[in-house]
């Protein structure tokens, strides 16, 4: 099965926005056996729009797009999609109704031009966007599927997943594929790939591994191709237990799941609760944290100490430490998680202080240098880590490894 | 003048690469006043590539490509141009001093694979790889400009700056273009494009406006062409001095600022402090404060409050307050930033205390409520807020939302 992706949108094309919805959903399609072709970007253009849409349906049964589908007046793919599948715009009523609903939200008003957005083509599915107002369509033509979708990747990503890829697997016959995905972190790419390199030669030929890196985190997607479910399982499942024996230290989990959802599990699980003070993350822990629906059960809260001042009056860390050892050191990283879980009174805490850059290195301590410490119910460790030049990056790092050092003190 | 990217490589189409390659080349065009009309990704797939090369040439009169020049099998790039424009494979000597070089540094010897690295079409001009072993290539035929360049972001980047586009410059006439980006925060797209209808049309019809939404940001982009770039930058300066009279109190800065930054400098210039109490944003406003080097110049630190026992125990917040109006009240905030602003030792303090979801919502205070507050140095405001369900969501529009509280009380 072929698939082909339009992403429409100026911003695209003028190098103001980076194609990562294309990217995603490829990767999506891929996971479900379809092969994408080819990904396309073009303007929001009517003749540029069906010109492309011609072309597609020559090379593909699936075609997906994005963009073009908000409220104002650049966003013309509607009416070229209404045009090019001869339908009539018509007013959906339930559509109507979330474009009042999330307007009622906001406290604003529904004007003119959202009524607009309620008006889709007679012939298409309409597809619910729970984020958003512009609803997804769904098009069948000569045996091929098209659907429109929202640029946004907020509204496009669950349109996808809860209602396109479901629809798609209903209507067309993938044969069985089965994934399953190793999170690791804490080891580069290249290294990981030498470490577990007779591994990935021992694989069987319908089992494909992919390296998924990110800053901090590589996933090893598994991607077995067959006609029976149980069996493909049964083997990926085999194998990724002789992998456990080569990094099984540095897997926090599978499919997917985030550092800070397993973490947030195993404190739950073992009814403890945790505190973060922060230097060079500045809060970035905290927040990772609290992305988590249901984090208030596990945590209590954070105290970014950004200067020496906050580390010494709030947190407690002793003035002579800040001038012998400097911020970034042992003991004050340590005296910082020590100090916020006696303030929170939880029982365990992190800590981190380093120079995220890309300023503020020196010789001894170069941009990167970072102190991580965890104190338990009856300890406290800590550790030195190098990272990179890039602040962001370093941030990051420092979070994850943070959290890894945590999830390591749970199990 | 208009130009079309083709991207070949199987790692974009099954979404292992996010294409930024594409991206950063689109912006690298259209700066120069060049359309980029289409960006194509393809796979290392001969029938393909000449196909989508075709297509081109029918729509484009630069052609640009990356990707396909390695010297791994899957790399066909080099023999589908060869064939496509009629060419025979020649022994290239200073490629081949280069290919040498570059493995001499790295210790690695040169085999046979690498030689024919060194192989080049006899009617393309070849392009210098200062950081890789393949060279870019640059055909021309009926006018039009082909050019093929690694896909290494590394190796293409210098190569597109020193030697396509010099090149390209020489070889064709561009006119101007000038963009101005407007930011804006706390009112929707829709809203937005009602308010400023009649600004939009009266823009004259070289300017070209695009409305590029974010979670609680929506950007005004507007592109001028022309001839003399003195007077396109004369009448979007114009334009955008009308447009601050409609909505001048959202515009929080140009060309892609980000809100932190702005609040940063603000600070700054102002030889003012802050800090942040944090409860439904759960840290998120320090890391995005933090975010920006040469921070610690201004932000002192955070409390994040998660629980009502810090609130309470480490902000001061009075017990009274929660129990009698909840921790998502106006009473509750307020002591929350003047609690931080007292530990802290700063001159502004914000703060946050909302429902982010999805869950604790109820019918008095639904998921989205936000209590937000500023405390200045002689006052403390605050304001009420009703975002959305969406967790993720809520947390970054209240941070955002908080920072631009915070802006208009430093301007």
């Amino acid at each position: 099965m072929k698939a082909e992706i339009i992403s429409i949108g100026d911003e695209l094309l003028i190098g103001q926005v980076v194609n990562t919805n294309a990217s995603w959903m490829a990767s999506e399609l891929n996971a479900m056996g379809v092969d994408v072709v080819k990904i396309v970007a073009i303007a929001d253009d009517k003749s540029q729009i069906i010109r492309t849409l011609d072309m597609a349906s020559a090379e593909a049964d699936i075609i997906l797009m994005t963009g073009g589908l908000g409220p104002t007046k650049d966003d013309i793919t509607k009416k070229t999609l209404a045009e090019y599948f001869d339908s009539e715009l018509v007013f959906h009523e339930p559509t109507f109704e979330q474009v009042k609903k999330i307007f009622k939200a906001r406290n604003f008003e529904v004007t003119d031009v959202n009524k607009q957005q309620a008006l889709i083509p007679d012939n298409c599915i309409p597809l619910f966007n729970k984020n958003g107002t512009a609803p997804g369509m769904w098009f069948e033509k000569d045996g091929k599927v098209y659907v429109s979708m929202p640029g946004v990747p907020f509204e496009m990503k669950p349109m996808m997943t809860e209602q396109v890829l479901p629809r798609l697997r209903e209507k067309f016959n993938f044969g069985v594929i089965y994934h399953k995905t190793v999170m690791t972190t804490g080891m580069p790419e290249s290294f990981l790939a030498e470490k577990i390199k007779d591994w990935e030669n021992s694989l069987p030929g319908n089992i494909k591994l992919a390296y998924l890196p990110q800053p901090g985190i590589v996933r090893l997607r598994l991607t077995a191709k067959g006609n029976n479910e149980e069996e493909l399982k049964k083997i990926v499942h085999t194998k990724i237990g002789e992998l456990k024996k080569i990094i099984g230290d540095i897997i926090f989990g599978y499919d997917d799941v985030t550092l800070e959802e397993v973490v947030g599990e195993l404190l739950r699980k073992n009814g403890k609760t945790v505190s973060t003070a922060e230097s060079c993350t500045g809060g970035y822990i905290s927040h990772l944290i609290t992305s988590i629906s249901g984090s208030s059960d596990y945590f209590e809260g954070a105290v970014v100490s950004y200067s020496n001042n906050v580390k010494n009056k709030v947190l407690g860390v002793p003035e002579e430490y800040l001038v012998k050892h400097g911020a970034v050191s042992k003991q004050v990283v340590e005296a910082m998680a020590t100090g916020v879980k006696k303030i929170m009174g939880t029982d365990f805490a992190v800590a981190t202080s380093g120079i995220a850059g890309p300023t503020g290195g020196t010789a001894d301590k170069p941009v990167g240098t970072t102190w991580i410490a965890v104190a338990t119910p009856g300890n406290v460790i800590s550790k030195l880590y190098h990272f990179g030049e890039h602040r962001g990056r370093n941030i990051r790092r420092a979070a994850l490894a943070a959290l890894e050092m945590l999830r390591h003190e749970l199990i």
